[in-house]
């Protein structure tokens, strides 16, 4: 049997959701797009699911919610959304989570000196039309005028006779650096884009850019929506591993967000989905292998093994991104089995590779990397960083979002707090809670 | 509107098939898989896609059935399939066809000398496991055993690590010339097979052979099925360049024939079709053009210009052939517009391109193709051949098949005739004409 369930949204919205009775309220909420953080992955033990059912429910309470939710909470109609399982129709409230990445948006302005060096780039053509003297076939007069080697995928392959004579054998080849990409008719040259991005375990990062110059056209960012199946890897790795077409549901969830990604910089930039043939990301290697729909179980265990390691490159298409379909997707390599590409983003953005000094970077997000540049090698390794701080064992831990506590002081013997937002304090996050540490020493 | 078309073939087998008000017979009889003759492609000009209705018609003859159908024709109820659109539900009887197929294979049982030299090969591998002192990715430790700078398909990487671990990391690596084919668990070096393929205009043959030895493990054939929308390869290129969606179906008819011959020739030689990993074929250019569902439209105009000429290898997958999806589909290369890659084989096969002596092969077939060698080169032309000589424009013209008159002799001042099968005659077919034309001299 169905039932409905309404979740009304703190940015006033509403999106409703028709579900499977015994579905849970957090796996309707990942369903109906709701932001329900879910940090432990439904195992009842962090506490953060936390809904409001709107008529109080007839069920009692469950052991975990009597332990994680105080009186008051549960008298409120708060239910753990981990913990409840469908049986009616319902309507949820679910309480406000504006993100972080507003903020980290503005950490990321500086494109200043990057040099592009795209792996896709056009080459406009002029080819003779066949007469009865050269009746050379159409992919051949094509390919004869580009790189040697080319592939050619069978998808462009189907429609190339009409593609060549849309404009009278004017057009303008794409290429990758071992196959034909596209073929526009028409001279299309001045316009080529691609996008980056940077998959965190909890906040998906998306930058537009102008191959050619490398200009940065536009900036946007959302929550990785896989948070619902765990805030850490090893919760996502689980969920992967044990729950039939888990893999596929992680898969699928994160190109979501970077298709939603895409649609809005191509809005603010006012270009189409289809222009952008090149799309580069980086993220962790649990996320890497996940955005590929890729096994992770091995990560897990010892000995830690990744799938794979080497740079990976596909066609758009086979994982649904929404950039134009033949389009090149590239992975920069993993680095280990919890060193993923983003270290490598990392240390060539700082160029940490070219020190002769000894120097360290580290990069604290969900999970925390540090690369040490030493003795003419980089050494690099990894721990839980974001849920350690903000939500797994802390009680009141937060991510960095409004109502976060996120710097301490005691001044005159007064406690003084900063809060994101300037609003009420809702929790504390991982800065805030190391300053509250060291003030209290 | 829809209707049901029941059509009682000649095997004594019904065929039943739904389909939307104005649909023609032609069209329909395509549709539930009944082998009605198309020789013009639905032009109403040939006269062979003759068909009975049990229940007369109450709509009055064409013209065209006027012009092409005897008196006694008509009112015994046989209509043409292409002139007739449907209007009610409808009881039609298809007259016998049985095809040639069975005499071809017989000229086709030699295999001796050829060698074989597959694309695709197999390598057993027994690979170290992993332990924390040799974290190497799972990709990387098998691909270092491999050939070097082969590709890995996303489709295998995602589920690399399983298939690895399912034998304890014994594995055999299916290889192409450029990319990794599958990951088979275990060692299975000893199975390893290929299909070849002769797509024709009327006919298309199928052979299964170990790809170790050469050797022929079973021979299958039928009819290609696009022939209920024409004979020759003009009808066809004619059809998938005006009708919506013709190319796809037509695409569609000749993978679905192709899927058949391979069913026949698994269960014959007691294998699955997921070993069978290399499938070639050859074909007149439009046939290889339809094949890959590759647009055919300026085949037909002077300058008369393939799509592309160049050999063909792409995934099973991409056309839907029922072999290991993974596995490689390669077209021989065309010769010009009207010399396929059918030619091609036949010069290999007779071994013309060695010959030190003037030397001329023939094929004969719905197209008759002629390669010259002469002077260090070799010399192609065409024309069109089978429907020239057995449809089109001869009112008693039809196919090799039985009925068909094959060989005409004047014995004693009486006129002897061969017909296929012995039976009484139901007109003549190329061979026929021929001999009848050399008596009558």
């Amino acid at each position: 049997m169905n039932f409905k369930i309404n979740f009304l949204l703190s940015t006033g919205r509403q999106s409703e959701v028709t579900v499977e009775e015994g579905t849970t309220l957090l796996e309707a909420a990942a369903r109906a797009g709701a932001a329900v953080e879910g940090n432990c992955g439904g195992k009842g033990t962090c506490g953060k699911c936390k809904v409001r059912l709107t008529e109080k429910s007839t069920a009692a309470p469950t052991e975990t919610e009597k332990r994680l939710l105080s009186a008051e909470e549960i008298a409120g109609g708060w239910v753990l959304a981990c913990q409840r399982t469908v049986t009616d129709d319902l309507t949820v409230e679910v309480p406000g989570q504006s993100d972080a990445f507003q903020r980290k948006i503005s950490l990321t302005e500086d494109d200043g000196d990057i040099e592009a060096e795209p792996v896709v780039r056009k080459i406009e053509l002029t080819l003779d039309p066949p007469t009865v003297k050269d009746q050379t076939a159409d992919l051949e007069r094509l390919l004869e005028q580009l790189p040697r080697g080319l592939r050619c995928p069978h998808r462009l392959l189907t429609g190339l006779p009409q593609k060549l004579r849309q404009e009278k054998f004017s057009v303008t080849a794409v290429i990758g650096p071992e196959r034909l990409i596209e073929v526009e008719p028409g001279q299309t040259g001045s316009s080529l884009y691609g996008v980056a991005f940077d998959i965190g375990t909890t906040t998906i990062m998306g930058s537009l850019h102008e191959l050619a110059s490398g200009k940065t056209l536009a900036i946007g960012a959302a929550t990785n929506p896989q948070n619902v199946y765990g805030a850490d890897v090893i919760s996502r790795i689980t969920y992967a591993s044990t729950n039939d077409g888990g893999l596929e549901r992680l898969q699928r969830k994160v190109v979501e967000a970077l298709n939603a990604i895409i649609g809005e910089l191509v809005r603010e930039a006012g270009i189409a989905g289809d222009e952008i043939y090149e799309a580069v990301a980086v993220g962790n290697t649990t996320m890497s292998h996940l955005f590929l729909g890729v096994d992770p179980t091995y990560l897990a265990p010892a000995p830690f093994v990744p799938a794979y390691r080497r740079p990976e490159a596909l066609e758009a298409a086979e994982i649904g991104l929404a950039i134009n379909p033949g389009g090149q997707v590239v992975l920069l390599p993993n680095i280990a089995g919890y060193v993923g590409s983003d270290t490598l983003g990392v240390i060539l953005a700082t160029g940490l590779e070219q020190r002769r000094d000894r120097c360290a970077v580290i990069d604290i997000g969900t999970n925390g990397e540090l690369a040490l540049a030493a003795g003419g090698r980089i050494l690099t390794c990894s721990t839980a960083a974001g849920p350690a701080f903000e939500g797994a064992q802390i009680k009141h831990g937060m991510r960095a979002a409004d109502g976060a506590i996120e710097a301490v002081q005691i001044v005159e013997d007064e406690i003084s707090l900063e809060v994101i937002g300037g609003t009420r304090p809702r929790g504390i996050c991982g800065s805030g809670l190391i300053d509250a540490a060291a003030v209290l020493l």
